[in-house]
């Protein structure tokens, strides 16, 4: 499903245009069956930012020239977009969810010039405690990285979530907002106030550091409101510089995410999981999952364009009749 | 040690000055020996405000009243004018430490006009993992709880201790980021844009969901991380409005931190610990004990003064000679 069908080789010719409407930004891609982007565009044109919630117009203007050269291509729409602040509410479809599943939760639309647009489904989790998790967006990574095998996957981000594979369907999911935690501390927290600016590159060594904490037999990091403060008092007693204290923390948060989902039972040492890239985050997590005894399966950096095509496989054998 | 000596029976002459000199403002208050507070004043004038380091000035003005009524009585300092970056770096005492070793870590200087200044010790465990824990300030409130029972006193607040009393000494003790973890959630997370504008009153029942949560046998607490996205997924099913959400997270931060306090062995249900008033939180600390199976004995509000006397008195019989 993630892979090109072999009686179409792959070509320069755009199959779909993918589209990624949050609440500040909108951008959108030119993609070929293959996964491969053609071209982009990208505007602040976010939804909280169009008056008299007029989409149309915005939309028909920034994607008019791949209209133009193209035709009516099909257009996925995904994000805020989709939410009730947006252009239509796309109710969530229920785990366990197979690809049909999602198709089938999809609104369709036609545009002015007869292109169809297509507003995906986010997913939720009734069995979540204590209420229902829910995503919009990676659902369309996870068709991406493929249901053809029973794992486990990994989606890094501001909210990581983690999902359960079976039987060729979305079985479970369960959220961590672990980089939003970080961003917390990094930004606003007395960690924010002791550490040095941002450098942009990453000290490997005071990551591993925190991750190695958490990932320790001891209890310690049981307790991850206590563990926090030891940024404090490690830069207190000279055991972390200014310089070192960011990555120390996000060793520390990434890796008890890990620790969290362990016991949760998203893995056991020596499991293999699947990780789909977001935000640049997949060393960390790479390496967190080395830390807990886990090997990776990657799933590479345009999981959302080929979730969306297959998304659009799916339809046009469907609903949109045949491509 | 936290009452007055029969011997001296209260009445209205001060015996000292409390000065908590922080990093954005100065307090100061006239205290009698068992522990009222005569006058209090406070000031912007918080050390990184005072250009040059020129501190005494700044306090001879702030006090000169009281000492012109009552002379030139002692004045004990605490707060980040005892740290590094204040007037006198106070070397932290170490635990196990009882109130002889903190009166002995404390420094003197005498003021112009011929007045004891006091700077008080904080306090260091070495044996917290992975680095040694630090308190300054909460020390001088556990000496006016009394070392005189082996228990546990908790002490809430941005950066909340829990302590280890034993031996007529703090033993041991740990400290937890919770109040710094909600005031980031509500003020600048997810959940800040959901919640709605504080009403300054609590909401006990959504504060006793977020509790319960936390000291559920399912195991489902054991992911703080995830625990924290239960406040969005809680609105969008409609679980939670707006005006409940920021006391249902405040239950959870707090509920955590016992949780986390009971894994490394602070208490076990049955136990009474000490508590020890703090930033208002007293109550919201005393209902998680209850839901954790703990009871609570009250410090009571002014620990920190009666601590400072006690303090007083350890200093008039050694150092400073008789009173």
């Amino acid at each position: 499903m993630t892979r090109p069908d072999p009686a179409y080789p792959a070509n320069d010719d755009p199959t779909c245009i993918v589209v990624d409407w949050g609440t500040t930004s909108f951008r959108a891609a030119l993609v070929t069956q293959d996964g491969r982007t053609l071209d982009r565009t990208e505007t602040p044109e976010g939804i909280q930012n169009i008056p008299d919630r007029s989409y149309e117009p915005v939309l028909m203007r920034a994607l008019g020239k791949w209209f133009v050269a193209h035709g009516p291509l099909p257009v996925l729409a995904l994000g805020m977009i989709t939410s009730k602040t947006g252009w239509v509410e796309v109710p969530y479809v229920t785990c366990p969810a197979s690809p049909a599943d999602l198709a089938g939760g999809t609104i369709s639309l036609e545009l002015s010039n007869g292109a169809p647009l297509i507003f995906l489904a986010g997913l939720t989790d009734p069995a979540r405690k204590p209420y229902a998790d829910v995503m919009r967006g990676e659902e369309t990574q996870i068709m991406g990285f493929g249901l053809d095998r029973d794992t486990v996957v990994i989606l890094p981000g501001t909210h990581s979530k983690w999902a359960r594979l079976r039987g060729g369907a979305i079985d479970s999911f369960q959220t961590f907002v672990t980089g939003e935690i970080f961003a917390l501390l990094t930004q606003h927290s007395f960690i924010a106030r002791s550490a040095g600016p941002a450098s942009g590159k990453t000290d490997w060594g005071a990551f591993q550091r925190g991750l190695d904490l958490t990932s320790a037999a001891d209890g310690t990091a049981d307790a991850f409101l206590s563990l926090l403060f030891s940024a404090r008092t490690g830069m207190l007693f000279g055991h972390l510089s200014a310089g070192e204290v960011r990555d120390y923390v996000s060793g520390l948060v990434i890796g008890h995410e890990f620790r969290e989902a362990r016991s949760q039972d998203w893995f056991t040492a020596g499991d293999s999981v699947g990780m789909v890239g977001n935000d640049g985050l997949n060393m960390r997590y790479t390496k967190a999952a080395q830390t807990f005894g886990l090997s990776v399966i990657d799933g590479g950096e345009n999981a959302a364009v080929l979730g969306a095509i297959a998304l659009i496989g799916g339809l046009s054998r469907g609903k949109l009749g045949p491509a």
